[in-house]
């Protein structure tokens, strides 16, 4: 694409860098001021890039940021989706910059060079890629299309306001394709299109002992501890062999026959290795009847996502607290219901918890499992535009995170989903040192613009 | 006695309170300004009651304070034992009033009045008791035994320097009694005199999975988590009859007769009910064939101190952490060795933890288990103090706490420690709002004034 010239591309990474300077964590509310900094921030640059309508919708949580470019009612309209909210960037202390303060440096991946600052990739560049894309093809006089921009700030944390917002709006919203910057490819050798996402659902569970932190000398032996209740009871959410042990968890699991199966690793082919080389872990762990791919795509999973409890601080305090807590999470697969398995989760809890420990439940967000539709002529677009920007057709991947809002955004809308992400899985998204490659930001940005000339304008 | 008259009762409790307000806090090696400040007050106060020796010893740690009154080599010596440190106050937020800022309020227990402050009661309101009781007993011109002060500020990390201390000083610390008040009575009613003290080990496991925090989405099911490994291991370390699993572990434990128990009991004869009901538990916890009272003084115990990993914020965080983190204590009983414990409780952890996590595993500290000699004639002097102060006979009770240096002082110093404790299990030692009584205060200055009149002076 010969107009992404140099020039350009100094004022797109300016841009995306002033972008994540910004602290929109949306988990702390005590950011609250940074989360209207940054919605604003995407309302200027939707204004920049010539959109007729752009405004701010407040909600009872985080603002939405709309926008929309008409051009005709006889073209197809594009509705594109981000979040410009972050995850909490903690622990800092294992950045090795800070993480609002964005640095480009290379990598052993990344020689050309990447970002790194908190929301590089998950979602700000992402999402950043689509206005800059429609502003490129603007300048080229190419846009063909009605564009629409729906940029929240809650997906961190549920996308708790969008429902309601879209299920007002459904006019206001209408469109005959959906665009979703918010997941990865392969390699960027190897591009894919996210055609499965998990579901989830997020618990936490704080328990209750003595009415206050006691000497474990002076007690220790006779009271229940409620520390050493909360492992017993987490340790009874996976059997010996890492299935998972709340009743009637797997009873809509979605199962795919031994040729499913097979197909579906041909189609997808990782290099189990490489996975394992890049965290350094010496071995996978999980269900033994599944590849480690296939254990982070069609089958769902438990994970302890935070556990705190008693003395933390350096050197020895001999105390049993009063209380214990621990965040769980579960990534959910066709066809299982996050609300069924959230009072699952619940009930199990509370049926091992012994008599003498208080136990709260609280469900802090979920969503469904989603299976894209691949057989569409924007499918196809989307695909041809990899392809011709990548150079390599793009194969179909079933991803094991969550993008709770896709299957409610398609019921809703009644328009289909198309996950068109350009982030790495080694880009540390929701970790430390989070980044995001200047290959990858503009390749995007490449094959976005590929998307709107195959896009069939009748 | 007659001397505690009001004007001495508002110094002792000004002196007290300034006393308290110094955050020696020895766990966290930001105190160590509060540290020397605490040492330095304890050196000038016992100038103030007229030591002819007063002098801070440095040591790799914290310093040690001594001070010396030596009246007649024909009197007998004796040894007072303290320390100026604490514990750290955190939970901050479960204080009612600042942990540094003593205030003095009545309470159901204490209608005289108690003075809230982290150390009220462990140890510096204590350990400033003796100060005060030589001092009256000096003004009233009654004092006929030589006296020695060793007051320490690492008794809440595991005293790590003071055994050196002890053994490079035998001559200067020589005597015929050592007295120690950090231990607690039954109540203000019912005086009672510890004769035994549980061992300690303190451990602090910390595992490592993949090399970075994960997202729970992208990799959730085929990677070991650390979180989910924790609270499997930790699970493992009690059996479901709450019987402590380390292979060995029981190996020495001294095991008591039915008679013996019954005798144990008849001398305690604790209110199970009022204990329930003071830390607000539906049911105890522990070993099935021992009563409460049991398992918290005769029998070994196993308490999860304190344990953290991953997102503790508000909010949801899909993280599966790099790591996790345990502290975990034992009391021990006689004749468990603490050294033994500590390498059973190392080989038992490595031996359950799966080979995809590594594992590393600290020994902080430990100490033995203790029993009082309660045949001598300065036991007999401390159990005539208490019968003349309280009005009642003293009982001897077997307490759950450690102080590790008890057994390690007897043996360096060859003499007998005799726990003269004067606080309350309610003081809430080691926990948000920690207070010692008025009344424990004073009574405690009576009781140790009626010790030095009752010790035989040949």
């Amino acid at each position: 694409m010969d107009l992404i010239n140099d020039s350009f591309k100094k004022k797109s990474i300016d841009q995306l860098i002033d972008f994540l300077r910004i602290k929109s964590i949306s988990a702390d509310k005590s950011f609250k001021n940074e989360i209207l900094k940054a919605s604003k921030w995407v309302k200027n640059s939707l204004d920049e890039i010539g959109c007729q309508i752009t405004r701010i919708y407040e909600t009872k949580g985080n603002p939405i940021v709309y926008g929309e470019i008409k051009l005709s009612s006889n073209y197809p309209t594009v509705l594109i989706y981000g979040h410009y909210d972050v995850q909490p960037p903690d622990p800092l202390n294992l950045w090795d910059s800070p993480p609002f303060e964005p640095v480009i440096k290379t990598t052993s991946i990344h020689k050309e060079g990447a970002i790194f600052a908190r929301g590089a990739s998950d979602d700000k560049g992402q999402m950043f890629s689509h206005i800059k894309a429609v502003e490129l093809l603007k300048i080229n006089d190419s846009l063909n299309c009605n564009v629409k921009f729906l940029i929240e700030g809650e997906e961190e944390i549920g996308s708790e306001n969008l429902e309601e917002f879209i299920t007002k709006n459904t006019n206001l919203l209408k469109n005959d394709v959906i665009l979703i910057s918010d997941t990865s490819i392969e390699s960027n050798s190897k591009p894919c299109i996210t055609t499965g996402l998990r579901g989830l659902s997020y618990m936490e569970i704080e328990l209750i002992g003595p009415n206050r932190d006691l000497h474990s000398g002076v007690y220790g032996g006779a009271v229940p501890n409620p520390l050493n209740t909360i492992v017993d009871i987490l340790s009874k959410l996976h059997d010996k062999d890492k299935k998972i042990s709340i009743p009637g968890f797997y009873d809509n699991v979605k199962l795919y026959s031994d040729k499913e199966r097979i197909e579906l690793k041909k189609n997808s082919s990782q290099d189990g290795e490489l996975f394992k080389k890049d965290i350094d872990i010496i071995d996978y762990e999980g269900e033994k009847q599944y590849d480690y791919d296939e254990r982070i795509s069609i089958r769902p999973s438990l994970d302890i996502n935070g556990i705190w409890g008693g003395y933390q601080g350096e050197g020895a305090k001999t105390v049993i607290p009063s209380k214990a807590y621990a965040k769980v999470s579960m990534r959910l697969v066709p066809n299982q219901d996050w609300n069924r398995i959230s009072d699952l989760f619940k009930n199990y809890i509370k049926s091992i918890t012994p008599k003498n420990t208080l136990v709260n439940i609280k469900t802090h967000h979920g969503g469904l499992p989603y299976i894209s539709d691949t057989s569409s002529k924007e499918y196809k677009a989307a695909y041809m535009a990899y392809k011709d920007a990548y150079g390599i057709a793009p194969f179909s991947k079933k991803e094991g995170a969550s993008i709770p809002i896709v299957p409610i955004i398609e019921k809703l809308l009644k328009s289909k989903v198309i996950l068109m992400g350009f982030g790495l899985n080694s880009d540390s998204i929701h970790s430390p040192n989070e980044h995001y490659g200047i290959f990858n930001f503009f390749k995007g940005i490449e094959t976005i613009c590929n998307f709107y000339k195959y896009l069939p304008k009748s």
